[in-house]
């Protein structure tokens, strides 16, 4: 079974609104075990839509459109739709009282031109929209089935969820369900994860794995298509745990699980306690390490030690270590890492200090070289890196390595 | 003239990536006056890549691509635009320098599937890959122009900016060109904006007005198509001008200017410098400050002061105020600023204490709960927020307001 997307709307084709529905969408009917082959867009034009539906009838068995259900003239998607398939706009009593709900709920006026919205075409299944006024649709015609959606998200999401997918789901009896896992591994590993993982990216389907290099980390999404949830699951893991058993220790997560997430839980479950002295990276790092619920269980204090005066006479760097060696060092990262160790009283002291340009580089120190130093009880780290990229970039790219290299350490 | 873009990816037609190429181009295209009435998508398939560009040809002028164009086997892009105007694959010398020189400059050795990239269909325009190794495509054929671009944002964007848009200006010889301007508003002011500028909402086109609700703050679109740059400009000046009349004080910048940025611009303008005393936000607004190239001008330093033994032993908060009053109070935040400013040696010092939740909430003061605090040298500000939203959200929200005190009281 197939499914096409139409996205309706000016303002998509105008480049004022990023298509995330389609995506959305797109997701969905895979996990379902749906085929979609072909998504597109056209603008608040009745003659157009009328020429991208008669296509997507041709292909697929479930067209889905989004957008143009709204009350204003723009909104031509219900016209349109009862047009094409020759039915007449009635007024929908669900509709009406949904219409009513609504405003009486939020205290306002029902404005006539929003009423426009209880006109559907005969004969066709009026969705609720519990979120926004514009109702969904649902026309049988000749075996397929078109659907009708809001636009914004906030209304489409739930609406195709709860009342569309199930009944999509029980139509298609899909032979097959598709899954996928994302295993997220460390940055700067991206040839021997390629390496490692070379035969796994030459599987062929039902179960492929591919490679995405993101900015700072590598991704490798494992996906399979099978008869049921359970074998695809099987098939899955069986992957899954070949890429753990090559790549263990630059793995930091996997689906939607951050770097800072996973340091977090190492902390929190370790029961250490962290400070970060940042200069180039300006409190990303702090930031990112507070992004976690309850990170004050680890997080003590964060420094943004800017100004060479402040890394001396706020956190104690000494002043001949700064003139021998420069703010952007080895030893200043060093004494940054323990002078807020010290401060914060913590386990652990983090120390970044660099270049995150565009401005400011020299040739012996160009734009992108950052020192980063981890010092815990027993053991130090100091590393040089030299990114590339704009400022920031450079900003995150600094926090990630230092993340990892907490990650690595503790 | 006409434009159509088709992207190519399976991965977009799971739903695994948004689709944002589309909508950049999109708005390029808008910008130079070249209508868009369709883009669509489709997978890592020859014969439904084939089907797409049929149609594409049979209705648009100029026909864009994305996608498809790197070394692995499911890019079949190029091979498949080869076949479909019967154009052999020769080796492009361009190319392969372009390869060379990517690598050499990395340091790490070509690997064959990359060289791969270097063969491209006879008698084709290349385009230069500043960013990655998938060069351009220019095909011209029957009057009509074929443009393919790589996949990623990073490389898509500077390639058409640079090297084809301006192709296509003066292929369009357009007989109009569309312009729109944002103006962005700080937050907090929805309903003021939507009484001041009620009117221009209603304008019909050539020239609309449009408003949207983003996080923390406002944005008016103003749009026009003109029939040259000249006139177009005008007519935004003209409401840009009405705007302004009526929500001066509110108004931050305008299309790709930032809050910080504005702040910045002053803090510089003025020769003022800022030190910061951050809680809840973790590090945020240092973050956020030093996004900009040149902070150093004016940031000095930021304390993430997330304990209250931090707030007290490192920053200097009496110890009295914050068993009085809590450390989520008007008064500790006043203290943070004052004593950031003082640690700092900075004209302005800024404090902000709250709770981000999810947890931490209590009754009296629940999630959402910010005191920010503003000392200058003749002036002091302390606020109460009550935001709603995500962790996320509450610590954006809080450095949004408070980069707006700043803007709004120096």
């Amino acid at each position: 079974m197939t499914a096409e997307i139409i996205s309706i709307g000016t303002e998509l084709l105008l480049g004022h609104i990023i298509n995330t529905n389609t995506a959305f969408l797109s997701q969905k009917l895979a996990e379902a075990g749906i085929d979609v082959y072909h998504t597109s867009v056209v603008g608040d034009n009745p003659k157009r839509l009328v020429e991208s539906l008669k296509q997507a009838l041709a292909r697929a068995d479930i067209i889905i459109t989004t957008g143009g259900l709204g009350p204003t003239v723009d909104d031509i998607t219900i016209e349109t739709i009862a047009k094409f398939f020759g039915r007449k706009l009635v007024r929908n009593k669900m509709v009406v009282k949904c219409l009513r709900d609504y405003f009486k709920l939020r205290g306002t006026k029902i404005l006539s031109a929003t009423m426009r919205q209880a006109y559907t075409p005969e004969g066709v299944k009026c969705i609720r929209n519990n979120v926004g006024t514009a109702p969904g649709l649902l026309i049988d015609h000749n075996k397929k089935l078109v659907v009708c959606l809001p636009g914004p998200p906030r209304e489409l999401n739930p609406m195709f969820e709860n009342a569309i997918l199930p009944r999509l789901r029980k139509m298609s009896k899909a032979a097959w369900v598709i899954k996928s896992r994302t295993i997220k591994i460390s940055g700067g590993a991206e040839s021997q994860v390629n390496k490692a993982v070379k035969k796994l990216l030459e599987l062929k389907p039902p179960t492929t794995v591919g490679i995405y290099a993101k900015l700072g980390h590598v991704e490798l999404r494992i996906m399979t298509k099978a008869k049921n949830e359970k074998l695809a699951q099987a098939a899955i893991d069986r992957i899954e745990k070949k890429v753990r058993a090559k790549l263990g220790g630059y793995i930091f997560g996997a689906d939607d699980e951050t770097l800072e997430g996973a340091v977090a839980g190492l902390l929190a479950g370790k029961k250490m306690t962290i400070a970060a002295a940042e200069s180039c990276t300006g409190g990303l790092l702090s930031d990112r390490l507070t992004n976690i619920s309850g990170s004050s269980r680890y997080f003590v204090m964060g420094l943004v030690a800017y100004s060479n005066s402040v890394k001396e006479n706020v956190l104690g760097v000494s002043k001949y270590t700064l003139r021998d060696h420069g703010a952007v060092s080895e030893e200043v990262a060093l004494e940054m890492a323990k002078r807020i160790r010290s401060l914060g009283g913590t386990d652990i002291g983090i120390g970044i200090t660099g270049i995150a340009g565009p401005k400011g580089g020299t040739k012996k120190k160009p734009v992108g070289l950052v020192y980063i130093a981890l010092v815990l009880p027993r053991k130090k780290v100091v590393k040089e890196f030299r990114f590339k990229g704009s400022r920031d970039e450079i900003k995150f790219l600094s926090t990630q390595v230092a993340l990892d290299l907490i990650r690595k350490n503790i």
